[in-house]
């Protein structure tokens, strides 16, 4: 363990450990990409050292211009002990411990440790690999946060799927190169995908990184938007990406 | 009828009805994504008045360098008596009588038509609509062009599925907001998303095409391009734009 203590721009603290799964650019595009209302509850699946909680409480904050009206409810799933204590301790840390709650657990467990239909939404930032595509065979933290050695997409769109509102929404981040099977999953599990925005590094280069918006029984009407680019020819963050970091 | 003779950019002339469906940027982009490669079976489902296998017809005439090297077979389908009518002439018109052929039939009897893998490649530039998405209860001939009236997308996938030999290639322009119902009948019919590419009319706009590649049982894995972006902000081409329609 090699613990750090990081400022979030929305005023938050966040425990990182540098050996284990620090998060990046994509929980950020995730929390900015995840439509919120008040008074919801809200749950990230695979919540890792709880991240995407702290922003989305602070972006509701801020949506809100008073603290004190927010009564959104967020819940953290995360398997890992390590990382789930530490999301713990940052939830300590900005005494949040009334608006977030951490659970170390497994998501294949779902319900055993949920009832059906008690989220308005879902987010998630899994790991982005198959097991096939772990070169290595480790059941190290990086390892679990990137491959899907104890959770595949499956697992994570049905206990989405189980916990979602009928007028509920989930939200997630994935890899293009992996849109048909989400595809195919979300619609196995009547999720319709209303709403899907593709990250390009560069104008001139493939997506690397894919949003996702589904919604429960709704009919087929898939939004492409318009497309969202990282970096600008001189290697510096587009204007776009510049307007998500400052308002997350 | 308000015939006119279009010269194109390969040196081959069209014959377009002004009251019908003229060939637009979808089949100008379709062609310049489509790889052929020489000696192979081309065929077009849904060819209209014969634009896509002219443009290929040039395009590989353009690779070879000499014409006389060209042994690629062009055979386009067209319901539509009319449009086919309008192929034919203008394939006559051009003395491309050995190398494209039009047929005037119906793609949901493609078995009568044709044998199974018979086919290299089969492009394809579909009605887009469908047909609840008519206004007007209309069999005329631009509504059949652009709404699914006679031939559906499960009909021109599973038509692509049968003639496609095992090493084939199946090449279409769609909307994005069917892209999920494309991967799920691709995926019945055994055809991987293989290449995907977003068309963007500007670089803040929501993608209006999408160019599919799909090929026999793969296993999925769908590389998603860079983006296409149509117009800059002052609406001219983009180099992307202009560099396709310099080359086909």
């Amino acid at each position: 363990m090699a613990l750090r203590t990081d400022n979030l721009k929305n005023g938050y603290k966040i425990i990182q450990d540098n050996n284990a799964f620090c998060f990046g650019i994509d929980a950020i595009l995730l929390a900015d990409f995840a439509s919120i209302k008040n008074g919801q509850y809200v749950y990230d699946f695979g919540c890792g050292n709880g991240i995407i909680p702290l922003l989305l409480n602070g972006k509701i904050n801020r949506y809100l211009s008073d603290s004190s009206r927010n009564n959104c409810t967020f819940t953290g799933l995360e398997l890992q002990k390590q990382a789930a204590e530490m999301a713990v301790d940052s939830v300590k840390l900005n005494n949040l411990e009334e608006k977030i709650k951490i659970i170390n657990g497994d998501i294949k467990k779902v319900k055993e440790l949920f009832k059906s239909q008690c989220a308005d939404v879902v987010v998630s930032n899994p790991p982005y690999m198959t097991v096939e595509q772990s070169h290595k065979n480790s059941t190290d933290e990086k390892t679990i946060a990137r491959h899907e050695v104890y959770c595949n997409l499956e697992d994570l769109i049905s206990a989405a799927s189980y916990v979602l509102k009928s007028n509920g929404a989930f939200y997630m981040i994935h890899r293009p190169y992996r849109l048909q099977e989400i595809f195919s999953v979300l619609t196995k599990y009547r999720l319709t995908p209303r709403r899907i925005q593709l990250v390009y590094p560069k104008i001139n280069q493939k997506p690397e990184m894919v949003l996702i918006e589904a919604r429960p029984n709704y009919k087929p009407d898939t939004q492409f938007m318009a497309p969202l680019i990282m970096y600008d020819e001189n290697n510096e963050y587009t204007d776009s990406i510049r307007e998500i970091l400052e308002r997350i």
